[in-house]
């Protein structure tokens, strides 16, 4: 049921009932690397370029979720897939290795909330036993297609962020063991005028803000109710950003929850820049990282808020700002 | 409630209490002229740019149906929209113009029915009194993007389509009158192997068999059941090899029902190749034309398969062949 003005809540608490995470190269050297599944040295997964080494990864992630639930890719009922590639091709090619029902997705470094966001309703109102949602990116490949081919070598700001190679998958089912989706915040189109894609943590910040004020006041709870609130890739100027802006709005947020996916998945001593991006970014710290944690019993209450920059290489070329969504998924052991 | 293996029954029936559909300068000298909102002469509308162009085709589609609803932008809580622009950026400033919280979705040119599918699946649940599902397409921006700019005047052969510059969108609410959404029938990824972006009718052909046979097995009914069973823009040499691929699998469809969105869009005497194609084909036929058919007591039962062709330029440089999609979505006054 709606509770609010953009918040759903689960009332069957479906059931995450398996996960995955895959990455690459510069996260196999990360701060996370037991977290993952599979870790490649290889960039390119073997493959002949950077776009079907990214659809590897997104493959690799669904079939590895898919196996630890003891299922077969045709007892999955639905697929929602979205990655940054132009026509989400590493999803839609996914979807056709799997061959079951599909809705492909597109909200850039959010899609990891907003799929599994869909799949939660598409489950909790029994329109379906189980849903797989997935999503990937691959460094080099966005690199090409945002900005320029890194064999380029060109220079970077220090407020760029290190889109992460890699993939995450979660099945999410009626009933089983895991952890429980309780609630979605579905973002709004935020655009506070920033243009620089060399910045986008600034230009998603007030995103995410937005989205967790909603989903406070949705909800009637405080920062206090979870145990990690955590943003999707804001990274280190991103993060500093929103919690200023929180702070200005009423919500402080203790330093020792609030934090973000792209400043957990790598070392201090990585050249990422401002941190970690890309739509593999949430998906594989949430997961891989939180929902091992969650196992553990370290944590308890998660809140998620997945960002993304919904811009394109012609938007900004033809001189747009960056419009940006932040998606939050309420997750409980 | 699923039934069967793909399809989705919405007991609730939500009704589309409002639509709307914009179309460019070809579709103003087109075969539907008064099943139009607006009809633009201008292909830039006034913009710089045909991405530009486009998003005010999206915006016009979604305040023309919000209005006519007697509603403000404020009152609709979901929209759910996708385009074929690079990153959706059409449907992603657009979502920034209207405000609300917001779904991006891809699905190329099926994504007027997937939108629809989980507009009414949302509003059937409860999760929404009213949902937004829209979409958008632009011939110049299509052509620039996928193949070359219109202005290189390069030729096509006799099995290219022609992408309608346009937009629809459909409001889905809760009750009120209009058309009822049934069911819809989510398609899976097919691709037999064509991989020739002047013949998507052919590679789109058996995604749209493979939906229109799952959704009268799952809905244990056969084509007479339907007044109009319409794809989206399988074209000419589409819908003949959908004819044949059905009548293989035993489902005769009457030529009097089977028809295809983009043979209808456009006078016969128009170089559209072999018929109109684009996101707006299905969307602009469906939100407009059947809609207004039905409001007249002509057609009653209509089912609609959007398809969509799952490739993107680097795929088809990569020699990908083209992955398929279609949903279908049955409407009932």
């Amino acid at each position: 049921m709606k509770q609010g003005n953009q918040t759903w809540v689960f009332e069957n608490k479906p059931v995450i009932i398996s996960s995955a995470a895959v990455g690459g190269p510069h996260e196999s050297e990360g701060a996370i690397v037991d977290d993952f599944d599979i870790l490649h040295k290889d960039l390119w997964l073997g493959e002949d370029s950077f776009e079907k080494a990214e659809k590897k990864l997104l493959e690799e992630a669904c079939s590895i979720a898919i196996k630890k639930a003891n299922l077969q890719n045709n007892d999955i009922e639905f697929m929602l897939s979205g990655d940054l590639i132009n026509q989400i091709t590493s999803s839609n090619f996914t979807a056709r290795t799997i061959g079951i029902p599909y809705f492909g997705l597109y909200g850039a470094c959010s899609t990891s909330m907003e799929g599994l966001t869909l799949a939660s309703l598409i489950v909790n109102t029994g329109f379906a036993q189980n849903a797989l949602a997935a999503t990937s990116s691959h460094n080099a490949a966005s690199e090409k297609q945002y900005r320029y081919p890194t064999e380029y070598g060109s220079q970077k700001p220090p407020t760029a962020q290190w889109t992460v190679t890699g993939a995450g998958a979660a099945l999410v089912g009626k009933s089983g063991e895991g952890p429980k989706v309780v609630c979605s915040t579905i973002g709004r189109v935020i655009d506070m005028g920033v243009s620089d894609p060399f910045n986008m943590g600034a230009a998603m910040a007030p995103a995410a803000v937005d989205t967790i004020v909603n989903h406070f006041q949705d909800m009637n709870i405080d920062p206090t109710y979870y145990d990690i609130i955590a943003t999707g890739d804001l990274g280190k100027v991103g993060h500093n950003i929103a919690s200023t802006l929180l702070s200005d709005k009423g919500l402080n947020m203790p330093a020792e929850k609030f934090t973000d996916c792209g400043m957990i998945i790598y070392k201090e001593n990585q050249k990422v820049f401002a941190g970690g991006s890309g739509c593999a970014c949430a998906a594989t710290v949430t997961f891989g990282h939180f929902f091992n944690r969650m196992k553990r019993g370290e944590i308890k209450k998660i809140l998620i808020i997945a960002t993304g920059a919904l811009l394109s290489p012609m938007s900004y070329q033809q001189r747009e700002s960056i419009p940006s969504i932040a998606h939050a998924v309420s997750i409980e052991n």
